[in-house]
């Protein structure tokens, strides 16, 4: 076994360093040499668009994540140079995510920016590392079921979370219940005009969502006039752009009010002007008593959050690059390395964790993205925005910007897996329900841990009890036997099961037992030892035992003990034959 | 699913309380009715055999347990009398065990007797639900390798916590380290006549060991003589009580000494003499300090112990069934049911935690015991030791005990295994290996749950990771397609996988697809996702992709979805026709 070890390190290594394996490794080598006017075009628009998503949104999301809203837009320009030259898939954004942020804000605990900084970081390097060591594989246990269900109880989380800022009232806690018990504690104080401005954003916001879809002029493409084609293009435009707008005017409310004195509804407040500075993630922290907390203390903070978080980062960006692949395979462990990279080059520049989003990859989508270049015009619009304009954000109404996160989550409930569930495969809906329920009962990772784990027992429960076909059966002259197919591996916690089954069936009948395994494709040393005893058993009973299409590799396995009697064959026309000469089993 | 749930219930509930499986968990009215006088003599002989190894063998397996040596004698009768009526295995001597006796004093951490007889009665609880519940399969994700590391790995410390005794010094720790480094501490402090009266002592009974195997007069058993026979059998005799004869010569040098003054060995003391109380396990204990310890900081002090030691007991006990059934099935619920009844009763008379006993079940057998009956002569002779032997037990020397324990549970370390499993699969080396160092660092259960985790992975990431063949086919009229095969199911953690290798190896050949569906017995709603992106993307690329061989019970999942496009036949012979016919695809 050391020496397979071994092997696998230098096989890996060797990979690792090959030129097709750089070229895989820097995607930028692949589409830059052949990027044309057209790509360029392309991605200028959707760059643009996308920056006028990204920047209400990350605003937004910091407070999701608990934190001063500047530090959204901190995390959402370094990442998007980053991605630009590692990233395999032209329609992720890189930035600030609903996800991605509820769960920053439920492992840092309210323990402010530096933990959240340092967090994006150790968090990137868990992805970089996921993706060097090969451990895709992992998130392949975040099951469909399971994945829904976080992502619907993450849509309601947030939505719970920004019911206060709505609302106008202060209220604390980080799981679904403890919210809702605090806000409804806090109920009395409910501000009017936050409430209506909030409610109102809402609903501007969901029918301006509409509009994408509302399309004036003949359905063939080719009979529209050009009028038809630039309303529809216009049309598009606003509706796809609704944030940025909304934002825009409520912020021109805020500041009308604001010059007549104090306005009826709370505003975002001050933003400091300029871009962060480039500096390393704080590994040590000085805490409001004067005392240093050092890295352990700061990462056992963290918990598993620092494992999950990273985790289901990774699966959002993977999930996104699935759905926008045209057929064509992903790289989900280049998507790894550069969806770490990229959080670990934020951590310079103070961001929190991030990931691709999915809400805005719908956007870079459609405006018609080409290649991970538009990234370059998000990030641009993001640093002029905190150039110029900070000093402007400060008049944004938080309801509105409350508005905005609701209007973009609530349709991450999905509902409409449930029905589909149900036809295919009612017993997912356990491992899903399950997920949702225990999501919103305790922290999202915590949530999401039982749903893998309830998944993980089936899987074992299925390799431990495998499905077993018993059926009576003559050969061609007529010699009755019993014929036994397991339906899959024989591993070890099934084998002790297949032997009692086989026993209790074979000294029942009292024929010579045939042993189907077709579809057996490995065994081990567990298997090799019961096999053996079973053989035994037959021999001391003096009833055949034959086994059929025992694949060579397994049958290695199972002489490794040198079992008595262990009688293979292949062909059904060989059973008469080897029952006469090896058994003396025959009829006239 | 809450309907599926309800049935099973039902289902279980019925089969529970039916007259035939009333029949089956109380074996003692299967045998009854045929019970004989030859019957009666096997059981006698052996039950009386047994008997004398037990009391010497539970004394010493008490101080293993770190409890007064009296515990051990507590629970060797009344197991044994209610195995009787409900024990399927007529071998299975019930009783104090070596590798019950560790875990005991690991999961107790010398808090006392109290709390040795608590865990009695749970582990008994833990064990009868395991069996009622059906929670059989759980032990079989014991495997073989885990088993044979955890086993060798009891039998060292077991070794090394004797070795105090022998050596007449005082040392503790719980794991193996913790020991030897203790008894390193202390090593100038050895007692030179414990030392050589312990050595002589394990010298002694591996000699008579040997004895078992000597016999005399001709090989063929008719061609002896009466002689030859009452030697050998009384050799044979002297062999197997080696305990017994070499505790009652060790205890009469004891008492010789002491008449003369103080022994120059250390003797085990006052054992109180007489019956224990029948009273219930206790539920609070009063704790030196005077404060009392309720139920829940008891348990609390067992930790995960509480759930490992019955697993590992219930993994001995139906390793005995296994190891004598000689070919018939085992009833593993039943086993359960029983140890667990049993260990329950032995609560109520103050015993530890015990188990069918591997090295007193060869002795069972080998005396030729009929019924589980045997185990009435076994209690009978333990309770006439506690009302009538008591004072003389006072004499026997500690390093004598230590001795016989020594001498019993050196050939536990299973060496012989390692080259049959590097034989059959070197891999399995890994947990086995794994389990081994693993209990030696930490406690014994620390180190099973390494092992299980280990292989516990690898089970997973097989179900992750299936072996896909990919041949380039030739159908009959001469059209090229892909075949693709996965070896086994395919659920959530493969699907994203195989997926991306269709894709990968269809956009290169682009020629028709066929997936080869034999060997998946199963698939769930993830699966039915990704096949319905995956027949999409196929349409959209215009090329066919075809299912070989699904099962109508995958196809009915698949189907839950809608998928567009999902082809399935069931023939060869049929691929033409499909391939001409619904995706115009032929040669001339």
């Amino acid at each position: 076994m050391p020496s397979e070890v071994a092997a696998w390190a230098k096989a890996r290594a060797r990979k690792f360093f090959s030129m097709k394996t750089l070229r895989r490794r820097l995607p930028i080598t692949q589409w830059l040499p052949h990027y044309n006017k057209e790509d360029a075009v392309g991605d200028l628009v959707a760059g643009v668009t996308v920056g006028l998503t990204v920047i209400p949104q990350s605003l937004a999301y910091s407070s999701v994540a608990g934190i001063p809203p500047q530090y959204g837009l901190y995390g959402s320009f370094l990442g998007c140079f980053v991605y630009i030259l590692f990233g395999s898939c032209k329609d992720v954004p890189m930035g600030p995510t609903a996800i991605v942020s509820l769960l920053t804000y439920q492992t840092v605990h309210d323990m402010g920016p530096q933990y959240a900084i340092l967090l994006c970081f150790l968090g990137g390097c868990v992805e970089l590392l996921m993706g060097l060591l090969g451990l895709g594989f992992l998130i392949d246990f975040v099951s469909g079921p399971v994945a829904s269900g976080f992502t619907s109880a993450v849509a309601l989380v947030i939505v719970t979370s920004q019911v206060k800022d709505v609302l106008g009232i202060s209220a604390s806690g980080s799981t679904f219940t403890e919210m809702w018990g605090s806000v409804i504690e806090s109920i009395t104080e409910t501000r009017l005009w936050d409430t209506l401005l909030g409610c109102a954003c809402i609903a501007v916001l969901l029918l301006m969502r509409l509009l994408t879809m509302v399309e004036i002029g003949p359905k063939d493409d080719e009979k529209r006039s050009a009028f038809h084609n630039f309303v529809n293009k216009a049309v598009w435009l606003v509706a796809t752009a609704r944030n940025a707008i909304l934002v825009l005017a409520c912020g021109s409310l805020g500041y009308w009010f604001a010059l007549r004195g104090e306005p009826p509804f709370r505003l975002i407040g001050y933003i400091p002007p300029g871009l962060p500075t480039f500096q390393p993630p704080p590994f040590s922290v000085i805490k409001p008593d004067n005392t240093t907390a050092g890295f352990v203390e700061m990462v056992s903070t963290f918990g598993s959050g620092m494992l999950v978080l990273p985790l289901l980062s990774l699966l959002e960006d993977i999930a996104i690059c699935k759905a926008f692949s045209s057929g064509k395979p992903v790289d989900a462990t280049q998507e790894m390395i550069s969806v770490g990279l990229c959080n670990i080059a934020n951590s310079f520049v103070q961001a929190f964790p991030g990931s691709g989003s999915l809400s805005r990859s719908a956007v870079n989508n459609c405006s018609g993205v080409r290649t991970p270049l538009g990234g370059l015009y998000t990030g641009l619009l993001v640093i002029v925005a905190l150039v110029f304009f900070t000093p402007y954000f400060y008049y944004i109404p938080k309801a509105t910007l409350a508005g905005v996160i609701i209007a973009a989550v609530v349709f991450m409930v999905e509902v409409r897996v449930v029905k589909p569930m149900w036809r295919t495969k009612k017993s997912d809906l356990i491992p899903g329900i399950g997920t949702f329920i225990s999501c919103l009962a305790f922290r999202i990772e915590i949530g999401v841990l039982v749903g893998v784990a309830i998944n993980v027992v089936s899987i074992l429960y299925q390799a431990a009890r495998p499905n077993i076909d018993v059926e009576k059966l003559t050969t061609r002259k007529g010699v009755d036997y019993l014929m036994v197919t397991p339906d899959r591996c024989l591993i070890f916690p099934s084998t002790a099961y297949v032997r009692n089954l086989v026993t209790k069936h074979g000294v029942k009948q009292g024929v010579p037992v045939v042993i189907d395994c077709s579809h057996i494709y490995g065994a081990d040393f567990t298997t090799a030892g019961v096999v053996s005893n079973m053989t035994e058993d037959f021999i001391r009973r003096d009833q055949p035992l034959l086994f059929f299409n025992l694949k060579p590799g397994v049958v290695e396995v199972f002489e490794g003990l040198q079992p008595k009697g262990l009688v293979v064959y292949y062909s059904e026309d060989d059973l008469d034959t080897i029952l006469k000469e090896r058994f003396g089993v025959a009829t006239v």
